[in-house]
């Protein structure tokens, strides 16, 4: 068995999840944190690769000796987030762990993940909302969020997505073709909230999706022609990348077979 | 005239409201951003003093020439709030300004200001509450909340609330009779917010208001014996002061003669 732990984190200070050269990243952190606890250098294998900025309401990872696929370890599961939490800066937690079985994969058994994009669209800026959502003071009026509702539903469906990905260090290659299971915008207050849920996402994904619904918003981009435009494939008929510090992973979801609680 | 500002800020940076000699203060940085703006020095008065780590999303001042009790300027008073915004950091906002009239005092001409307490009550930290809420791990149950509930009742009317006040720097002498407009305990998931409304507060009262309710959902201290303890006026029979980074200046209120929009 290894072990499976979920996280939560406050992206701000990190260059991402994943380990660099250059910077603080979350997945340090917790390779730190795991080697004291276990006394013992550990593999952690993460869900996915969160950018600079991005927040995690929920980030899954496995931990294992490094080398193996196991880990040996005598300290209760239900004791083990407390004392990772010990281990690690405030602004990452650990949630909930639990033992799994050495063929789970956190990222390829992924069945489907969802993000939370939030844009505060209110007139003076909201120090609360520091590095936590996308300000864009200019009012979005009603009209505007019917249309941003109308393209999202455009996201939806099983198709090639390569119109929403950036070139990058952290570009994978090959196939671009994911399955969008639902796309929704709703407004609280001066809060706009865009979800997507699919079972992949490409680099930049959801943030080129949230750059294109406020420019459909704005009237740049016609909702009709937003079928056609994803068709292309072609990066520079849609909107701009959305910026990283307005995006949450907020639900990593395993298939029952899985054995996660 | 002179101006009058509505301001917010993450109070988690500063060294409380006032200026001192050593720590930046939100104070300080009106005083540059206002100097910078309309080219003089200014005399910046604040509603309240609130400690260091303490927030305010409305926050009330006025700002006029130094030594005097007017403010010249040919800026539009529309224009002012993002003006200031410009020349302060993120996490200070001013939300509106307007004109007042000279003889307008904004701590003096207080009818009530609310504050917020917030405690968290999950059983792991979250990230996303780092200095913006009290942590309280374990578990508050609904008869803990009932008795948090019933305390705060007692807490309304006008009494002197020696026994919620702190010896300090800070403590202004004189009399502590102060009248408490509503106060009142709610959950939302595993939040519990705590909001008290007077017509003025001592040093550190909420603060021990927040400590004495957690005192009495863990039974420390008996709710029906409370209205003798705040009677005795002897701060050592009520709670602990709880941390400043669960309290929020929630709103100041003056009277309709006063002329705030």
């Amino acid at each position: 068995m290894k072990l499976f732990i979920r996280v939560a984190y406050l992206g701000t200070a990190y260059c991402g999840y994943q380990v660099q050269p250059n910077g603080v990243t979350v997945q340090q952190r917790l390779n730190e944190a795991t080697r004291d606890l276990f006394d013992t250098d550990c593999d952690i294998v993460g869900c996915s690769r969160t950018d600079s900025g991005v927040h995690a309401r929920e980030f899954c990872a496995t931990v294992a000796q490094k080398g193996t696929n196991t880990l040996q370890t005598t300290i209760p599961q239900e004791k083990i987030p407390a004392a990772l939490n010990a281990r690690l800066p405030e602004d990452i937690s650990v949630l909930g762990a639990q033992l799994v079985r050495e063929g789970f994969h956190p990222r390829y058994d992924v069945v489907a993940k969802e993000y939370e994009y939030l844009i505060y669209n209110g007139a003076v800026r909201d120090p609360f909302l520091i590095s936590r959502a996308w300000h864009l003071p200019a009012r979005i009026d009603e009209k505007g969020l019917l249309r941003m509702q109308t393209a999202a539903k455009c996201f939806v469906g099983r198709r090639d997505f390569s119109a929403f990905r950036d070139k990058g260090a952290d570009t994978e290659p090959g196939d671009a073709c994911r399955e969008v299971f639902s796309a929704s915008v709703r407004r609280t207050g001066e809060m706009i909230s865009f979800r997507v849920r699919a079972n992949g996402f490409l680099y930049h994904m959801v943030r080129i999706m949230a750059g294109t619904l406020v420019s459909v918003a704005r009237g740049g981009i016609d909702p009709a022609a937003l079928p056609v435009r994803i068709a292309s494939g072609e990066r520079h008929l849609l909107g701009m990348t959305a910026p990283a510090c307005g995006l949450y992973l907020d639900r990593v979801i395993y298939g029952e077979d899985a054995g996660i609680l």
